[in-house]
């Protein structure tokens, strides 16, 4: 049993609410250098050997590298239609790409890699995002190399800290929240919702 | 025609993705006073007669009200998994409540609250939300007046500055980046996805 008090609620909404295509879609909340919020939908690539770890992919040379660079804080929000229940786990957001030197998370980039489809490899390969477009620019349609991750590839990690589990299915609605301490010991509690 | 360059393919999108019971939900981030990110769902109430204030409910007495007063910077993305495309939508936050002295926000404020179910008004009379539960304190179940918002009642509006919308459902991607100036004119330019 993981000892994040929260990953059996978590991992049981996970599994009552698999038939929803966008389960895997969450939305992401990070800070621009300027201060300001920023947000954008990103796809759960599930939970690290570390059970508080969770994986996403994201492409090196978007935004969010400033941002996590200034500021690694990171808020990940799932809602769950069907059971009516919502999941906030904020934490700190970390990268993963060719530079790491841990063999472990250099391990879980190249599996990461292997596991995306050739759709979502090829983008990888694209312009850089955010950048003023250029018609006359081709965009690559040849899927790279699954075995070795492209230089733009990173996994990117957040490590939660604090977990927010707010029910409404029953009136009045329950809500918990969890925290790890500074050894990473959690401890929750009921609050009004 | 609105001013606002995004508000066609926002509106469309909306419409396209009507049957969507999960449409009005969106994701709203802001920062916390401490600096870190925070992620929720929130009901997207429809625009106000100025095109580009997006209305929310609130309980004031959430945290949401110490975040905006130290830093009232919002962004809300939505997510639709029928026309694959994303709208984030970043701009300023604020509340209006009983204190408020515009006559036009005041109506707006007691027209939305009027809009609300008799189990959304209700949940404005529970405890305070996030403090710690008391077992022991009733949950009042009797609907507060229709006519009258209750103090913790309060409208947010975000007045929108920056929309990105990406659209995932050809390949390449297409997407476009809008931005108000200082006199809140709109213009807009496609980015690399």
């Amino acid at each position: 049993m993981p000892a994040e008090l929260w990953r059996p609620s978590l991992d049981l909404a996970l599994h009552r609410n698999r038939n929803n295509p966008g389960l895997r879609l969450v939305q992401l909340a990070t800070v621009r250098p300027d201060g300001r919020p920023a947000i954008r939908t990103v796809v759960f690539r599930g939970f690290l050997d570390d059970t508080r770890q969770l994986a996403f992919s994201t492409d090196g040379r978007s935004a969010k590298r400033a941002e996590i660079a200034a500021n690694p804080g990171g808020a990940v929000c799932w809602y769950f239609p069907e059971t009516r229940e919502q999941f906030r786990v904020t934490g700190l957001l970390s990268l993963v790409d060719a530079s790491t030197p841990d063999p472990a998370l250099r391990e879980a980039r190249a599996d990461l890699w292997a596991e995306l489809s050739d759709e979502t490899r090829t983008t990888f390969t694209w312009p850089s995002p955010g950048e003023a477009r250029d018609v006359g620019r081709p965009f690559p349609s040849t899927p790279p190399n699954r075995a070795e991750p492209v230089a733009s590839f990173c996994l990117m990690i957040l490590t939660a800290t604090e977990v927010d589990h707010l029910e409404l299915h029953s009136s009045p609605h329950h809500r918990w929240q969890f925290e790890a301490d500074a050894q990473g010991r959690w401890s929750g509690r009921e609050v009004n919702p």
